[in-house]
């Protein structure tokens, strides 16, 4: 990411804080200061103002915030939250935003003690998420670079996958395929489970053999320089009986379905009105128990979230998973993501996995 | 873990409740509320009264929350903290404690505004974290077997190592070595950094290859069964200059005096003076730039911290790492680290990975 992609979006957001009714911004939110400056490290604050930017952190990362970023940079041995303190009762803020979703109580309470009083704190939610969910060209390509190691790694793992194997194994394999092919780690725990255990949408890997003639579901996806993928692909290891084919087929038709109706404008809700829709003729939707996707980038959950009641309008550049799915209790489940990018037109499929019925 | 040591440790938490000056504690903390509860979902609140404990989490959870604990479990669609500040609102509590570095100030002003002004909130510290801080058999049971997993990954890894392996590439061995053998992942981002790139403490794997007769230093920790280890070899690849050779051999003697200083009924301090003192004597101290050690168990960073000022006293069953480094900028660095077990007597070394000047 060139530097001057993190200025323009510290000036964005700086133009912003007189609408905020702040004239400074506290941040603590580290994929947003990432998002902001660049930084990598695990500890930091960020006190943007509306000409100034001073990224707080300790002396671990020295060399590296002065290599990662080009705002200013405070270094402190002691708590940052300290040194930030200071520095907004120096400049005697009149209203002082915080991140209420991000920011711990005892935080808070320790920034109300040490600033005056006649400085107001203020929660602001959601403003750079609302920025952030709008990419830019270089992120969409870190996102692409991301979703091919997710699609590679897949195709690699499986080639591993012999009647016996742990499903922990296959989801130790995938995760390894991942790091081999660039990616710095998985964006979330792993999902590989079989059989009756596909019924439940957050299972943890197993310990013990997937047997014969099992549904295999595998969600996955890989975090490289800081963007994230994510894709479902449920295979059959084995046979597949006709009942959970046909399932299957009602699911992929309800997931192209749901990216058909993914364009710039569209509202978020539509996608998801559209693989219930498809699942209803099925007689399925009522075995459809989330929603239908959510926006990603540095983090694997962003806005805007793709389901009922969600006011935001799709807008070309975002990028969204499309994960319908179907779960029977104590039998199994059936759920087919891609990573989509929303497009002027329609959108554009970033996933190249084939979601053809698989047997493995 | 039995269920009955989950209810002992709930029953030893409720007792504490009138000394803390509450008849009720909200946790949020996911360790605490799995150490209380054996719940290992990502989403749950924990009230505990004096002779009650509910469970708050979603529906992704119900079977498995049924399955993992003895407690009262209160599944909801909505967001689980709305439920919560309903029961604190029907009980009309008088005092309800929360945890300040965990909740949220949203979380915080949530409650704040559902539940009666005649209910204080009050923030409460560390009441868990001082309970875990000493092992119960079971848990040190668990340590013992990540601790090991970790060290035969290490060995299993370096089997792997070649000249011109980059470091990110034998992180990934490494993370797969402990994953096959029986780890859900690593408690932290593992560390492989050679040549200079060693004296930055927390630098992430890079790129490039491992240049020929180089420092390696790989700090590494499985998480297994929920429970963690942390250890960390420096070795040789090609051949050692004698400079590094002597360094080695005084962190090595440092590292020996700390653990020689941990004991039952020492200061949590103590460690870390001796290994620096011996550093002292090496001309070497101002370059151990960090504490000595901390305790570890569901998290990879628990009290006790081992260093200046610490206060605590150690305790037998106390499980901690003693981790002394020197960092020579543009250089090099070297950190030993082993997880130790604290006894009457002194202390337990849980790591078997051998100390020995290695050259690979």
């Amino acid at each position: 990411m060139r530097q001057d992609e993190f200025s323009a979006r510290r000036e964005h957001l700086a133009a912003m804080l007189p609408a905020l009714e702040i004239d400074a911004f506290l941040l603590s939110h580290l994929p947003n200061i990432r998002y902001l400056t660049g930084f990598t490290g695990s500890n930091a604050l960020l006190l943007l103002t509306r000409f100034e930017a001073t990224l707080f952190t300790d002396p671990r990362y020295t060399i590296q915030a002065q290599r990662e970023t080009q705002c200013k940079v405070a270094v402190h041995r002691h708590p940052i939250l300290a040194a930030a303190a200071k520095a907004v009762t120096r400049k005697r803020y009149r209203a002082v935003g915080f991140e209420p979703a991000h920011a711990t109580y005892s935080t808070f309470s320790y920034l109300r003690e040490k600033t005056p009083r006649s400085t107001e704190l203020k929660p602001v939610t959601g403003a750079v998420e609302t920025v952030r969910m709008v990419k830019s060209d270089a992120e969409i390509g870190l996102i692409r670079a991301a979703v091919l190691t997710n699609s590679k790694a897949l195709q690699q793992a499986l080639k591993r996958y012999k009647p016996g194997i742990r499903e922990c194994d296959l989801a130790a394999e995938i995760d390894y395929q991942m790091r081999r092919l660039g990616a710095e780690g998985t964006a979330f725990d792993t999902i590989v489970v079989s059989g009756d255990r596909a019924a439940l949408p957050h299972a943890r890997p197993g310990m013990s053999p997937i047997a014969a003639d099992q549904l295999l579901l595998i969600d996955m996806g890989a975090t490289q320089a800081g963007y994230t993928s994510d894709m479902t692909r449920t295979v059959f290891a084995g046979s597949a009986p006709t009942r959970w084919k046909q399932i299957y087929h009602a699911v992929l038709e309800s997931q192209l379905a749901a990216i058909a109706a993914v364009r710039h404008g569209a509202p978020a809700s539509s996608p998801d009105r559209e693989a219930r829709r498809v699942l209803k003729a099925h007689d399925l939707d009522r075995y459809f128990t989330h929603s239908t996707g959510h926006g990603l980038g540095l983090e694997i959950h962003e806005a805007p979230r793709l389901g009922r009641g969600e006011k935001t309008k799709l807008q070309a550049g975002m990028v969204v998973t499309i994960e319908p799915g179907v779960y029977l209790e104590g039998e199994g489940g059936i759920r087919i993501e891609d990573t989509v990018l929303v497009t002027r037109n329609g959108c554009e499929i970033l996933t190249p996995t084939s979601k053809e019925l698989t047997i493995i």
